[in-house]
């Protein structure tokens, strides 16, 4: 076993990757939410001037992309990959949203998990000397996932208030090698330390309408097996985010956790709870969707990690892997978590 | 930049990870074609025992990739990854056909192009010392395409002959370090040697039923991309594989070769040509799908490779990024392929 690897499922990097810049992109509602000040590009709309909701979607990837680039200084010939991916069928955002850019793609799908997944691999392909700049993008948006997933918004159809409402956002971080980027003590800079990578983990829940229940056992799975490799009880973090598992999602990690005495109740936050105002905006059970922890991350987290407030965070994402198909034929939803632990 | 990169797209590895076993799982007319006795699982159904054409290609991805671990003598708790996608929204075949392996699993998406990048990060894994053994998986199912991007087949729609037809199949591969697996100079073995990775390449084809077309301008890049990287005019290699170009789209790519004084007929081989027998079985404009380019993988070409016929190929399986409402917005179909070097 390489000695790269630590326990089942992690990796640790001596000479961690480094996150140059980020930059996020969100829609109207999202900016007029409590974290509204935080976001790169804080729209008024959420149609981007495109003309149509994918093509919308695809103009944010571009935009956060874009942004994030410009926050860099490089230029998109710099970048040797870029992982990336969204929730719509065939990766249809990614697919449109950056193909001017003209550089070499990984498509990635990993659900509301796919940031995690793209910053795991970037760190990776990074660490190992096969690139030495990456971007990592995702998004959702609301009206292709209520298009795609329950029915297009012009049908006004009404949603149950277990429902979450699915972020309309993008994020994007360029990540480098910290042989171009020498560590500036005298600067904060945030690095990528260490991953765990999550697997399927099913406990049969069959609801649609309540992804917090089904998503709850990978972050489970996910934060005790990182306990396990990294021998943490996590006193030694500021912060443990979840994706977006909603208050009863949030709910059912606490008691799974308690089963094996881990307790991060007092340092935990899940980018759902936070995206809206729960009394302002009428959001039913919080934000979901790629974009959410990634606007979320890509805001108001790396934010307090590049003014100290937080030092090291546990990111993990969480993922539903049901698809338009699957629960109409009766399928349960299975659940997938990717953790990145970002130092400042 | 890295020592290991080679020009802009590529990497060249130095201590090649290796192909310790490979499997392939195909449908009704698929083991009934030219190729049928080189699949493992030779099937007289499409349904694979399940109860929907969803579940059946769920089942094939399962079938593939536990008889690619039998074949390796390896367990799924030996295994590091998993890298796996599929054509379903959702990477729904994928999903729900794996989960009972509980291997950690990166989902990758480049539609038929998936087993290049899946063949790509995995090496790249095992090469930078993150893993020492990833399973490699993909399939597609000719009934569930039909659902999701045309009709479903119960009615009854008629296709037109340009139309290439999805295979019904699965291929797996198990992939390890040569740190586990020691060179044995009087056997065999399957090695991946060097990757070229491919960005989105769109020439405005909009026709989906002529996908050949839009998938052979990224397949002209890639193999321009990769004679410049590795310095070379393909005397070298025994077969340029293509994934599902098809014979418009393999005239198409020759005459984009020319441009460049690349020539690979007499060497090149598409895959989507092959599977089918093209006077006996109706397939139309042959073989498509990432379960076309993955049986030929992991049937009769690495087969050849095994028993010397070939030493050296150029694997670059196409994907078509379209999704089901990209098209009938209007939208172009941007193609995508990755291109795997694998030596005996």
């Amino acid at each position: 076993m390489s000695e790269k690897r630590v326990g089942k499922q992690s990796i640790v990097f001596n000479d961690p990757p480094i996150i140059v810049s980020y930059a996020s992109v969100a829609g109207k509602k999202e900016s007029e939410g409590p974290q509204g000040k935080y976001y790169d590009i804080a729209s008024d709309t959420d149609l981007f001037q495109g003309k149509n909701w994918e093509e919308a979607e695809s103009r944010m990837q571009l935009m956060a992309a874009n942004t994030a680039l410009e926050k860099s200084s490089f230029k998109s010939e710099d970048i040797d990959y870029i992982v990336a991916g969204d929730l719509l069928g065939q990766l249809m955002a990614t697919s449109f949203g950056i193909k001017q850019l003209e550089i070499p793609l990984f498509g990635v799908y990993g659900a509301c998990s796919t940031m995690g997944e793209s910053l795991a691999l970037s760190a990776m392909l990074i660490d190992g000397n096969y690139a030495d700049r990456v971007v990592c993008l995702t998004s959702s948006h609301f009206a292709t996932a209520e298009k795609q997933f329950r029915f297009p918004l012009g049908y006004g159809n009404q949603r149950p208030l277990s429902a979450t409402t699915t972020v309309t956002g993008s994020g994007a971080l360029v990540v480098t090698s910290p042989r171009c980027n020498k560590v500036d003590l005298n600067k904060t800079q945030l690095r990528i330390t260490g991953i765990t990578t999550g697997k399927i983990v099913d406990y049969g829940i069959k609801d649609p309408n309540n992804m917090g229940a089904a998503m709850a056992p990978a972050a489970y799975d996910l934060i005790s097996c990182h306990a396990k490799d990294f021998n943490t009880d996590f006193s030694d973090y500021d912060c443990v985010v979840t994706g977006d598992l909603g208050m009863v999602g949030t709910n059912i990690l606490y008691d799974m956790l308690k089963t094996e005495n881990i307790s991060i109740e007092n340092i935990h936050m899940d980018c759902g709870m936070h995206v809206y105002d729960r009394k302002k905006q009428d959001a039913h059970s919080g934000g979901s969707g790629c974009g959410c922890a990634a606007i979320t991350l890509c805001g108001p987290i790396l934010k307090k990690m590049m003014d100290k407030t937080w030092k090291k965070i546990l990111f993990i994402p969480t993922g539903a892997l049901m698809s338009t198909v699957s629960f109409h034929e009766g399928n349960t939803i299975p659940g997938i978590a990717h953790g990145v632990v970002i130092e400042a």
